[in-house]
């Protein structure tokens, strides 16, 4: 049973701090909208999927403190809540599609009166949190097929539970393969700046008893060279209608080491992580992070002062360089842009 | 000026704690050979040239405080010393030349007095020292010209002045450029675990006014794709006689990298690095350093307990990712096998 990084109790969202982990397990409680948007922005929470969970719930309580009389006034203000959660962090697209939804789940019951819509508003957030471990699940039957018995599987930053509604998209087709019955072993890249892969990947496989192996973001291509990595399986903030991919800074590497030794390289993404209005990867926005990330470590200077620092915190992965993508609904390889399309059209 | 990380001065040993850096410049003092191998092997010490230079003096005083009255009884002693020495560390084989070369110039006194021997020992281990810089100097002239005015350069690790004797090999080489009037700007990995890029090279420029830009190592494909790099310079700690070059963990995917994207790659090394009896890369023994450079930052945990790390300090760059190899004696390009052995013959 993995970890659920956001739960909600009696008008209460509670998340893990995911920045103290693994050496404190500490969880905050969030009341109000204003609050849960601090921690998407501070990475109390991170992890597409995730995010978006989290910002449902921040819309839900945000929507219930509305003091408003009619649907217009409550859905203006509605609109003012979606748009402080949706300036937290720009790369990540699930964060805008949960908003997205959680108004057009509003819009949907105009004339409904305000304190029905204030509770659809609440069963939505939940229903996001609980389809996005069923999905998780799904593509975790899809994606354990790709993965033999036996292999050894590189995974950067933390595309796991933590990330998600629970289970994890990469982490997920990991354990999905372990519970098949197979022998998997994960090397974790550490994925500087934040460790993600150190602090987080390396927390929740070891804690579920999945054999894993940390190193650092550099000696993934030495240990490719040497054979010791028989695939490559990520996570993704954002897919473009092409296929290609924007995920933690470091991915790209990862991919053009994997495509030179001819391993296969996977990223696990739901639908909601897929974004059809965004042609291609040079399109997708990328976030540029406080440079504190890379010349401090807790309190501790790790650069001398002065020193200019660059930290963009997602790369863009060409769609050329992916074996295949996997989702829901499916694997879908080759033709990205066809293939992308018609997972959506499946749903109509 | 460039800093010089080793001096000697009555009796005494020097080094600047490369461990305390950028936040602290603390010097130890070493005056027996015992604690200077200690240096070497927990890294106060660093970078291939300057393990040499270290190991020089650490003979020169284990050498001035042997009593023995016969050459045969001095000489065995010495062996003894240089063995100490020796297994500090496995792959820089700037370490064994020097303590060659120390040996060979006992061997080249026998008959000699002992007190003058001990004496010209000294003058060796300051010989080693003048030579490493000013090799440092003529490699910097050879290899400044492949550098354009205006390049970006991307460098990993630090094999700059804290490196050597002084001047640096490869930070040697964008020196030489700036003193050439080239407007040249740095891109520095940080070079996990040790962070030689971010403590060291990013210090080391920054002092001499030289622009500087900290990266996490995860971060440069993803600058290579967007144009912003326009060649790659490192040192190395040992090249094999087929040019196959050992060097600092990432050294191999930065290489991979670059010619993915159509990026020079270069190395620049003395011929104290260069190893004619070991025919490939295959042969470098690579050190595995302590799980805690990766687990830990200073005192502070950064993975949970428990979990396996792997830490090779180094990694092999097969030569067919180089475009030129720059030493003092010239720069060598494409049939490396013939080329190195020459550089040797000319010496003859």
């Amino acid at each position: 049973m993995s970890i659920k990084p956001i739960e909600y109790r009696h008008g209460v969202v509670r998340m893990i701090d995911q920045r103290l982990l693994p050496t404190e397990e500490l969880w905050l409680e969030y009341s109000d909208y204003q609050t849960v948007a601090e921690a998407i922005r501070t990475m109390v929470v991170r992890g597409a999927p995730a995010i978006g969970v989290a910002a449902a719930y921040g819309v839900a309580l945000g929507a219930r403190d509305i003091e408003a009389e009619t649907f217009e006034d409550f859905y203006a203000a509605l609109e003012e809540i979606c748009d402080v959660l949706a300036a937290t962090r720009p790369t990540a697209v699930n964060l805008f599609w949960a908003l997205e939804r959680m108004k057009a789940k509003a819009r949907e019951l105009t004339g409904t009166p305000i304190p029905e819509i204030k509770a659809a508003l609440l069963d939505e957030a939940h229903t996001i949190a609980a389809q996005d471990e069923a999905i998780n699940r799904s593509m975790g039957r899809h994606g354990a097929e790709l993965i033999a018995d036996g292999a050894r599987v590189l995974t950067h930053c933390n595309a796991g539970a933590l990330a998600t509604g629970g289970y994890g998209t990469a982490l997920g087709v990991i354990r999905a393969a372990v519970e098949n019955g197979k022998q998997i072993s994960v090397l974790a890249d550490e994925t500087r700046p934040f460790l993600q892969g150190s602090r987080l990947t390396a927390w929740e496989l070891h804690k579920d008893g999945i054999p894993v192996t940390l190193i650092c973001d550099n000696m993934a291509g030495a240990l490719m060279r040497q054979g010791e990595i028989d695939c490559v399986i990520v996570g993704a903030d954002r897919i473009a209608a092409n296929g290609d991919v924007a995920n933690k800074i470091g991915t790209y590497s990862v991919a053009v080491l994997a495509k030179e030794h001819g391993i296969p390289f996977y990223v696990a993404a739901p639908l909601s992580t897929i974004d059809l209005d965004i042609p291609d990867g040079d399109h997708i926005p990328i976030e540029e992070r406080d440079t504190n990330e890379v010349t401090h470590c807790g309190q501790s200077r790790l650069a001398p002062e002065g020193v200019k620092v660059r930290n963009p915190a997602f790369d863009v992965t060409p769609s050329r360089l992916i074996t295949a993508i996997i989702t829901e609904r499916g694997v879908v390889r080759g033709n990205y842009l066809a293939g992308l399309a018609l997972l959506f059209k499946e749903t109509a």
